[in-house]
């Protein structure tokens, strides 16, 4: 489990939602139910753009989609007559934590009103950036979806479609993007796949675009497929058409299966919730060990210890209780409780008194609330605690959309399992390894593994800092 | 499950926290904490009233304990030289939803300051009431706290101590009472011990009062005992002492082992998670299915489901997600988030495809969320749905200090099991029986089953109306 | 004028506002409107109570009248069916601004529901208070309206009307008081009659009693009378009946004149503009000058300016201005606003450069805001500034309803007018002087004159403490 | 006056503040303080832009000053070490109420960061936008703000000042702008010098721009002199310099005489209180009438009033009394206080009864508000009301940065003088002339009188319409 410090979780960046429809309706409130479903993909800032094919309007706000999406919120942009929408969740490191960050970003240019949401990194933002603003061109943010969008606006002469192809030819990294113009809805894919988004349908009147299959579902539509690494995929009156404006290299990413994506996910291929299991039954081939009961730190690491429960034949119960009331980020702590907020947010229940104990976990990241909860186990009358981690140990910072800038809190980058093992008190420790996540995500492409081995599928940036283009 | 909407779900009315200690400390953080562990138990309001000997000062508010008790809250009640404190956390419905009702009680009588804080019902407080009024009395509020309080202070020749003993046999219903003077913090629990009430210690210094053992935990104490049923504890600056004021006629609330206590508690002798999984492995005696996994509703159904798993060798699965998003009750949901509601809270995964489902939940109220469930999981590919009910049915309200007040929404008090099993959609529908329940729990003295059965062991009020004495 | 920290000034404690239709209408509105008038009696809090005949509600906030009586809360007491309606606005000092002291207070008794609303001060609370706690009763409030009603209550055996004469003749102080039952409206004034209270009529239908005449007259109504000292009026279905419940022995507070009542109230057959303007006129026959240009402290020394320039056939300009943004007493001033205060609520206009100026302010409280005002004078280019004040000097706390509760704030205490007049820098300093007051006045009765003469013609508390009652 | 709904209230748009200085120290709370001064010029926003030669940061949010910048909002710009700010304040029509509306604006360019803040309107926005978007630019806001600052980008091989020179050549209308970079805080006026600006100081350390004196005063600083007409003045670590970019053709609007700017500023030579009282006095010249007492409508009427009756030699006297409670603004009105709202905030004293009475206002706007007061002064008594308003009848929008769009709700657009004197139900009603206008405001040179005769002396939007850019 990432540790509970929300500054220390790693945290997906965004989750992207957009439709089109040929039978004008509210699709403002299909974007607040899609990104209700994509909530876990970014809680700071939650912002819908509607479009009725005249005039484009924009509701942003820091918070959850329920709160920026109140009744006063959802009626600042619901309409009879929308013919394309374009909606974001969003999360940020605390520095750049501000309304004018929250996305869509909506801007005018020769085409029109644009509006662009963003999931993902640009690696080579700040040089594109700096080549524009040598041409005299402003940035009012300090993000890549600006970049993004001055790139496309820069392309005057063109059209939004072809003004897009062509940026996607000028961007490195890994990220989906969402677009719309007055006309349109576009939905891209970086070349290597890294940030899932998908093609849904509902019936033959409205196309949409989002981040997970539940989205589409929870508007009342049904998945059509992944949209293809490299895809542009247009959405208009007439229906959707697809530009392969790149050729694909495909290495989606492994921390979506592991931990990012929701258990009722299928993402290129792989049901998320069948792999996690997957992964507790690899970790039980790979380091089977003599206990009473397997556990799974809630709620991240429960499938994975079914999976090694089930592998094992040794039962599986619940051994940590998780306070519902913990993880308000929204509330600011007191210090007392600070202090205690591991204890407050997870509690052992009987289950653990007098056992050997199997504890299965999706990561570690610092390594200090996996320690808290080893001692918590033992002091619930756990005799031993064996610690399973449903990944391999997290080495390398993510350029491509998820929040760890450095390798410095990261207490697998310099030391080594078995320090890591004495670290967090535990019995024994194991770590999936790099074939064995292969094998339980049974992708049949490639992976961004880079957290983990340090080779970046799309590229570093010149300088890997998140925070680069605010501190210039 | 409960259903979904907060005004049907069952309600724990309240938590108790208080303390006394010999070494005058920040005793209003310790209640913090402890109210956090409290939390589940109420929702609505919170409360701490503290005491240095000299002078008492309260602080209440709306919310929750972390809204209430943020830095300014805190601020308001904290200090280095306090002796007693007592807190609460409170829910009510929302007729009476007003930060009036919020407790402690506080108020000035011939004993100097005196606070109150309730969990449960006074069966006969509207006789009270009316006696105190013929005699001049008056009331500020619809509550059961403040008739307990004018009742003491009625006592005005003798002590805090002799007065809640006199009043103790005046009253009759189901309830725990914490109580702070300037010099004293009492705690007490009717004759039939229907709420649940605890002892603590820290060291030898601080005693403590609470609800549930994880609130004496997460304070840094220890618990010592059960308070029994008919028990006045006082808590003075020498320590604690014991007047058993009523005879003892043991019924505690069955229902805190089926649904509200916390799984980590152990109440009057039974650890209730244990009593959870065991009630699942009696489901599977009295109700055996030939399946292929089984699966528990979050959170209240899954200890059961991993009991039915284990008695019937059938797998255990993850096949509903909860989202974390869903129970923010402070937010109002818009017309669209509310129409969907059970839809956003919960998605099936594909555990459930293709497979003969069992699925466990803790009980049935108006069956509407049963029915939505079931629909879920055949539209995420159960073959069949066999429904497993871990409480007999639910037939008539709880007249101590659960939110329900009359039978017209319990789909059973008028529907036959077959009868319901039709309305939720399941292939086959069975509830715990009473017998089975009693043997989970383990109890050694009488329990109140009075939602089941109609059987009152702390009698009825003369109207069985909640609001009775507002509507006067 | 009273210095401009709202912890120094002069504040009304309340205002009230009541009335009984036999035309069952939409009452709360009119209270709303009423209360509205009447602002300036109380910003801390604002209350209505309601009432069909049947049925008794009350909403009641911290903030002004617009802010508690948004369309959110007026529409808690709304409705079309009302036949009694009971409003207050409350000031109060810091230590005991909370919700709980908010107003009406509202109670239930052997009378039913009983809803009261008090401007003033009982100087008898405590002896009272304590005799009712002997017999049991109980307090929640450390308010003298709680005490005013337990009295009422504790004659439990006659009717609303005849225990509220009883209570009459047990208090003493200075106040007004309005009632409500489920039947019936209140309104009584102390013997004394030393706040205002006024009768108003709409039509044959609707009966008003309120604090001033605008706020009859803001809700549609005229005024009938004065409410005389020691009359109880009750309003009831078929209109108004007065009971002269004591001998009447009249000492209107002169403070409503010289500040604190609107300047279009014409209270006990007084104009109060007139009256203001005829303050400055005798300012000028006591202390004449030779001067080029007569300015007032605005708003509160405007009238007594005109009245100055008026006998005096000195020009009168504007040579103060006041920001409408300085006095928002809700918004927490940063520490550089806190100190520039003085200069940023008053700027000097071009009136004053190179001129002699008379500066007329109503009274003078600690002093340092009128040593700014003299020097922000100076500063704008006055040659000489001769103040003339249009009271008495202030030298003792008011008991009756005005919070200032001790003479340690009060320059003029131990002060002389010279050694006032040298603190404050200004060239000449002059009071106006008693027999002035009472003839600009013109009073036909008695006036409370004890903040300038220490003599309480309704009683001194045995401690003259505001707080005593919380402190017990 | 204008009237009372804020929809219809003039407005100014803005106003803004900028300081230099060589000894680096607070400056965010030195512009606190100016903003504080400025807020009649713009309630709807506020904002600080500080930077200390390395960083800039900005605060902005919707509100007050007093509410953007409480203890948290100030802390975020506040530094020991800063070199030079720039603020705002801010108003706009409700249409485009929105943050992302806020200034200063700020962006990243070729130049580094820029931060700019607007006070009036460029009258050829859309064009120059046009032309900056066919090359590939994008726009995030409706506002002038934005246009300025890309064009100012645009230059992109030149310093600041250069680029902001020829950027000045470019734009067409009247404003004034604050400009900083990390080196320089810059202050331009158009040529006509519309909008005021003033040059001041701190001793020779600190160097301030800012829209009226009393900001450089409240600041501590002193007058140095107006800005010119097309100047630019350029702060810079070693002092103030100047660059008289375009031809001067002064213009200074009339209106800020009338009523805008304070009345204790010094615009352009002449003293703003000293001219509303000569207005006053020139309405007698030009329509003297026998009449018992003079009054002004509060606040913005009593200085000609007081001229009227010192020309007049009829007696003074305050006749409307203003709620000090009635303009909050944030406050969302009930329908009852909206119906009310005239009566509400203005109520008549005796002063008035049994008089003829001349009122004095300094304008009319849709005359609805005027014929409230004239019915509420007869209601007390006047037995005469004859109407005289110190400025021209307003029959012209203002393109300037005065917000009223459009000649539709301009009573005096399609009402001879007559017909509005029917209307608002006045025994004679008079408008200063232009030529008493202009020898009252005494300018010694030309002066915008737009609104009262339609002559725009800098140019006129293409479209007149202040949403144009919005609405593209």
């Amino acid at each position: 489990m990432p540790d509970l410090d929300p500054r220390d979780t790693w945290r997906e960046e965004c989750g992207v939602f957009a439709a089109r429809t040929s039978r004008p309706t509210d699709l403002a409130t299909l974007a607040q139910l899609g990104l209700f479903a994509l909530q876990h993909r970014g809680q700071e800032s939650a912002g819908i753009t509607v479009s009725n094919g005249r005039e484009v309007r924009t509701h942003r706000g820091m918070g959850l989609v329920a709160q920026v999406f109140d009744e006063a919120g959802i009626s600042r942009v619901r309409a009879s007559d929308l013919t394309g929408v374009l909606g974001h969740v969003r999360y940020s490191t605390t520095g750049s934590s501000r309304i004018e960050n929250a996305q869509p970003v909506t801007l005018r240019c020769s085409k029109g009103m644009l509006a662009l949401a963003h999931n993902g990194n640009i690696v080579n933002a700040r040089p594109l950036r700096d080549r524009l603003m040598a041409g005299g061109f402003t940035f009012q943010t300090s993000g890549d979806t600006e970049v993004m969008a001055n790139l496309i606006a820069s392309h005057a002469d063109v059209d939004t479609v072809e003004a897009t192809v062509r940026a996607m030819g000028e961007v490195e990294g890994g990220f989906t993007v969402g677009l719309l113009d007055e006309q349109r809805v576009l939905g891209l894919r970086d070349r290597h796949g890294v940030r899932p988004l998908l093609l849904g349908r509902i019936e033959d009147h409205t196309w949409i675009i989002a981040s997970e299959p539940a989205a589409i579902e929870v508007a009342g539509g049904e998945v059509v497929r992944d949209v293809n690494p490299g895809e542009l995929v247009v959405l208009e009156e007439r229906g959707p058409r697809s530009v392969q404006a790149l050729q694909p290299t495909p290495a989606p990413c492994s921390f979506e299966y592991i931990y990012f994506a929701r258990a009722d996910s299928r993402l290129d291929g792989t049901d998320v919730h069948a792999a996690r299991v997957r992964m507790g039954e690899q970790l039980w081939r790979e380091a089977p060990v003599e206990a009473d009961v397997v556990i799974g730190v809630p709620e991240s690491g429960l499938a994975a210890a079914i999976g090694y429960s089930r592998a094992s034949r040794i039962p599986y119960d619940i051994g940590l209780l998780k306070s519902p009331y913990a993880g308000r980020t929204f509330i600011q702590p007191t210090q007392a409780l600070r202090e205690e907020k591991v204890r407050l947010k997870l509690a052992a229940t009987s289950a653990v008194a007098g056992k050997r104990v199997v504890l299965v976990d999706d990561s570690i990241v610092r390594g200090t609330t996996s320690a808290k909860i080893v001692q918590i186990l033992r002091e619930a009358g756990a005799t031993q605690v064996h610690f399973r981690v449903s990944s391999p140990p997290l080495k390398f910072p993510c350029h491509y959309g998820i929040d760890i800038d450095s390798r410095k809190h990261l207490i697998a980058a310099d030391h080594s399992v078995e320090e890591v093992r004495r670290q967090i008190g535990a019995d024994s420790l194991h770590h999936l390894s790099e074939a064995g996540l292969r094998a339980a995500i049974g992708a049949r492409t490639g992976l961004c593994l880079a957290c983990f081995n340090g080779e970046y599928p799309a590229g570093e940036p010149a300088e890997a800092d998140k925070l680069a283009l605010e501190r210039r």
